[in-house]
């Protein structure tokens, strides 16, 4: 069993905020994060499958397949993207955080692999926080 | 005549957009990077001064003094903010691109440093592109 | 259930050496880490904490807050210090290996984490040596 | 129990062809991996061992010494040479890709360890692509 | 007048030989580089023109545009090759070394940048070698 | 005329201290960095030397014996070392900062280079902090 990982990047804005919240109440709890007018972030992700590797390819997957998957069903609906605003598959009531978004990125690629099986969603937001799903409940 | 470099980050949305353009010809010329929703990027700024190291401390300059130069003057107004609406030093009518930026930082600095010369702004803006500026006209 | 992890750099000076040892068995164990007059490192410290999405908020644990306690129990401790020397938490007869230390660092932050559960201490001593601790006995 | 993780790199030659199959299909299935004439990349090789710190040395393993033994039996054969012609461990059928060169890798450092345990090893071929190998079937 | 740069990656095969060299020659002076067999690198190259950003986009050079031309008459043909055999614009009895490739990746783009002027090619070999041409006789 | 450029690694520690100051005045001037039991870092060393590509190597210097003079003159004399006591080429009375190390690394190592010139020297001390010499007064 192998583990085989690809990484996409792309860039986005994004603002945290509760809209059930005083903008008081959005300030205390996320701070710069909740700036009205969003800021944003170079998003560095990196995609675990697992599988035996081929016999004839030595591929657990072809990477190429991989990326484009990758992309077809992430980073070009997120790329240069607002993501509170502008993607179809966050909910607009959910906080576009690293961490919820793991969590959406699984739900979009999973039922897309075929003959190997998704390991890990990592997602890097800055030099200095990451998250990462492992499809657990 | 040593040359002193201090690296800081920030966080920050913008898009690039010409008002007097109809909105294809902004999509012609910018790309995604047009997107009316913004997107975003993780800057690494580095400024880099020159001067002879003081014979005591051996410093150029302190660069706990730089970082906290940089930090008033420069990226405590660019960090989470929306570079085409949030910073005071930023013209509305010009694109934040990372070359006007690099001119517009240098306008920021160089006035506030004493003993020691400005001599180079690079601003990273993604994985794949950067911009430097030496002061030349 | 997502992991979430926040980095933080320290530097500092340590040595390797067994007190009950001969200079010369010292010099032969531990090579240049036995340098009497210490050597250093700039330290790359992962913290990694698990848990589940807060539903508003989108975080399984506030990064700044993680950054926060991280500040409070480990870097403000050991950094700039001596690791031999100057630590409270380091006991004088262990080695200041990255091996003892993700130990160390695990039981410094560990009782003071709420609502979520540290999951992985990962320390890079240098850009080819690393080590990890998962609190596992 | 902690785990212990060396670097080491290697630059290396290879290509992606199955001897069976005809140069059109080499090419359909491997794109410009196929070159005949070969291609290259810089290897980056994460060796992980697990194991409890000796109480006296701090150490799960001497690096110097597993670094050694890296050396001696994965990059030494390795570094500057073809995959595809010039390793004695690689077998000639099958394809040098990440996702088997971490399995071989394996096979060539596992009966050397003493004292800890492999645990994992992890093999960077591009800034986009890695493969991870757990000794799992 | 702002500095721009554009980096771009290729992956490629090479060696160090002189055909009037015996092999004991070519071994003594190139080492391991001159494995018959070849080896490979992962390339990193940055690209820097300089100009005057335009009052209306911002730009240089649109970093799209420059992107195309590297890859057009740089990446394109490198990319997956044999730096020996496969580039048309490599002499046959040249070295492909960094020092020689910047100058050659410099003919090759030089005379198809419009509106700006190539300022520097900076070729990136391995983690701890690079070259840099700036067009200087 | 080709710029070739070799990076070398050291770790060391030192602290920064005028010995005719009072401790107030030192912990004033150069906070934690005065830590009377040292701190330390992972040095990131960048030696640039200029020159004509040799026709028949391709080399403006054979970059493994660029390395073997670094190494012999700089790195193996300041590695796992202090600074600020152990090095024969630092004067007692002068700060180990970076600016004033680029300028003791280029006396150290311009005297040994042939065939080409000694360009600059870069001394990278920490994530965020630099220091470069061109050998100007």
């Amino acid at each position: 069993m192998v583990y085989l990982t690809r990484i996409e990047r792309f860039n986005a804005a994004h603002k945290l905020w509760v809209e059930q919240w005083s903008e008081a109440k959005n300030q205390e709890v996320f701070g710069k994060c909740a700036n009205k007018n969003w800021h944003g972030h170079n998003y560095k992700l990196h995609i675990t499958v697992k599988g035996r590797p081929d016999p004839l390819t030595g591929f657990v997957m072809d990477a190429k397949n991989l990326s484009l998957l990758i992309r077809e069903y992430i980073t070009d609906k997120v790329d240069h993207s607002n993501l509170n605003l502008d993607v179809d598959f966050i909910p607009k009531d959910l906080q576009p955080t690293t961490e919820n978004m793991v969590i959406l990125f699984w739900k979009q690629l999973e039922p897309h692999l075929e003959n190997c099986e998704l390991h890990c969603i990592k997602l890097e937001e800055t030099e200095t926080i990451y998250a990462e799903y492992y499809g657990e409940n």
